[in-house]
């Protein structure tokens, strides 16, 4: 019944009169055509009302995960979530405002530095973030173990930090690009998320949204990334940066490494600690290199380019520290206040002599998340202590019995879990053959 | 997050251990491999019990679309739904059994005359009907246009029309294939009808499960069916076959013309009326053509081969009558009554000499399901005089002015829209170019 059983939606009313009909609408990308921008305004605001349902939407999300959609198509998209929900507007601000979004890591705490660091050069960064799911760790999960540190604020406690010391870190408000909270929930419950027109609008949208003046995006390629290969995340950032332009918002991405995690810690507490190491002008190269190289790609889009040296010398000042402090104490953190550790510990040793010449980032963040870490489902508590040490990083050299991977958690059973993913994410081969696992740059390529 | 955010699914509850995740699933068949038997008969089950959510149904059934499945794997998905629910047995019975199934056309009234034809001949006839959704109709809704025939028998009544008789049409219970009836509502919604692997098990499913020794199916092929070319529909009639065959079912398929209405009616008391002139040896040659190759062939199949000839005099002797009319009565219809009639007509007429040579199907059964003959959501009432009379049948000649189509409806608000869908249904050429017109034969292929 091609023609006519379609012409009426499970939550359209009878007396409702819809410009579009659902099942046209799904069957258009199920045949491979190209969505028109009325067919997707009306799909998106007839989502976010209900009047097309959540086993409609996700039959749609499928055929556009197997058929794609259009850079015009993907444009229509994401400005059609936006349209869902509020903007923000920080035009009344003295200073320009630049963000950073990270499409997801393991260990990725750059955002715990790199926002007071662009902030100590004038530069304002209103970063909403989100909590983590799944294996990747959420920023406001990272923040939340600083005792009394709260992550929601209105409207205006936001602009009075952006004001004064210039940076917030901030639960984003469910007023902005509504329909993508829903597709998001939706997507990941239907095997729906790995396609990048939707990976792309539903991260444009949001930052849209959100107001900023200039972002970078932090495209990570690797096991422990959403994209595996270079290509599929350089297409990714070539559309947000497209998406973000055709905005009006200033766009660049870095392609990042996520083969192995970032840094020597991988947990909330504990990637706070090393992000304070950071502040404090020290910390893992890695780290240190990828904060350096966003926050001069962040002022450099907001027209303060300062180039990498001076970038790294607010790090070894205590000018991006000082802005740190003021943040943490502003929404009701004591940054001197210890940080909470586990109960329970267990190592992870080398078997063996050699050169470590893989440490696979899914495997830790699994783990970590197995530890505690991270959540099942949204409604799940992490533990702030919960995760894992990197002692030796690949590269490196290690001799049998020698600790590599500390594991941390209030809950001893969950060791066994840990371990189990760790299994095959160590690689040691005898030196002679190491040769090659020399470090790589943390910085893969540059889309602007 | 690819391999953990998909652990839990929506209806999941914590403390039910599940064999497989749903995500994991849709995950296979969207990257196109091949489910195991054990995925479908999980997430059949799953989904009939709510642990899988519609939403993640309906993404697996857009991959499936997409992406197909192999004779496998819709060999398991058909065993997986007839699983769901309870088998009918008819092994008690004296007689053979038999049935038939079309897959939906304009004007396809064949199932009221053929299943008394086929039980004259001593093979029980278990037909187990729907009711119409969209521009075909239902056979029930035919025959409850008869004054007091009921639909609804319970195991026990109807075993008792299969014994005399020696037939029955009626409402399938809710027992049977439960998973299809309710994947079937969520396909309708969701584009995804059109599939064959997804046609053939839902089909095929119910057939198996209501317990038929032998099985007739007539695939349409052309404008008003599902299966718009002869290619798509002989897939579909050998993927049927085969699921019959594996099922111990003695199953084939003739493929059947539906690029014009079958017979002069289409509506649901029109069409009793021209069933009653095909059980009194008259009706149009096309309707008792095909009721005769679709009887002969269930014959066949039943083992009780009589040929065409045999069959078509118990259409012309009054055999088939005389089981019509004691099905009627036992099922509480009066098969003397008058049929109900509309109170409002209109006629289409020809706009200028000529031969007719096109009346297309879809547009007529559209036209006929906005008379009010069908119903457009499940909950909708139909009228049981509405619909058309076809006067001239493509390969005839007609004459500006000439009615071709009276129009039936108890609301005449309802013409407008009708001759909408009309509009371009109707191709009338001149005589010498409409020399090729003529009739074809309704029976296209058989696949046996």
């Amino acid at each position: 019944m091609p023609n006519t059983t379609g012409q009426q939606a499970p939550g359209q009313q009878a007396a409702t009169l819809e410009a579009f009909d659902a099942v046209d609408v799904i069957r258009t990308k199920r045949d491979d055509s190209e969505l028109s921008t009325e067919q997707i305004d009306w799909v998106i605001d007839a989502y976010t009302r209900g009047a097309v349902g959540d086993e409609q939407m996700s039959a749609l999300a499928m055929a556009i995960y197997l058929n794609g959609m259009t850079a015009d198509e993907t444009a229509a998209w994401t400005r059609a979530m936006i349209a869902s929900g509020e903007r923000m507007d920080f035009s009344g601000l003295d200073q320009p405002t630049a963000d950073k979004h990270s499409t997801g890591g393991v260990g990725d705490k750059i955002t715990l530095p790199l926002a007071p660091l662009v902030a100590a050069f004038g530069v304002a960064v209103p970063q909403l973030s989100g909590r983590g799911l799944g294996h990747t760790g959420g920023t406001l999960d990272k923040l939340e173990s600083i005792p009394g540190w709260r992550a929601d604020l209105d409207a205006e406690e936001m602009l009075a930090m952006l004001r004064d010391p210039g940076a917030v870190i901030c639960a984003a408000g469910a007023g902005l690009a509504p329909a993508d909270k829903k597709l998001y929930a939706l997507r990941d419950i239907t095997g729906t998320v790995e396609a990048i027109p939707l990976i792309a609008s539903s991260i444009m949208s949001k930052k849209i949204a959100e107001g900023t003046g200039a972002l970078v995006l932090d495209v990570k390629v690797g096991s422990g990334a959403f994209m595996k290969d270079l290509a599929s995340a350089r297409s990714l950032a070539q559309t947000m940066v497209a998406l973000g332009r055709e905005a009006g918002v200033e766009t660049s991405a870095l392609l990042t490494d996520m083969s192995t995690p970032l840094g020597r810690t991988v947990g909330n507490a504990l990637e706070v600690r090393e992000s304070l190491e950071v502040l404090a002008g020290g910390g893992p190269a890695d780290v240190v290199d990828l904060t350096v190289a966003l926050a001069a790609e962040m002022l450099r889009l907001a027209g303060r380019d300062t180039g990498e040296d001076a970038v790294r010398d607010a790090l070894q000042d205590g000018r991006a520290m000082d802005v740190w402090r003021t943040m943490i104490e502003r929404q009701g953190g004591d940054p001197d206040a210890d940080l909470p550790q586990a109960t329970e510990t267990e190592t992870v040793t080398a078997e063996s002599d050699g050169v470590l010449m893989e440490l696979d980032a899914l495997a830790v963040g699994t783990a970590s998340w197995r530890l505690g870490a991270g959540r099942a489902r949204k409604e799940d508590a992490v533990q702030a202590g919960a995760g894992l040490e990197i002692h030796v990083k690949p590269g490196e050299a290690v001799r049998a019995g020698q600790p590599i991977l500390p594991l941390h958690s209030d809950d001893s059973a969950r060791f066994g879990r840990a371990r189990e993913s760790l299994a095959s994410a160590i690689v040691v081969e005898p030196a002679a053959e190491g040769a090659d696992a020399a470090a790589e740059p943390i910085v893969l390529d540059r889309i602007s």
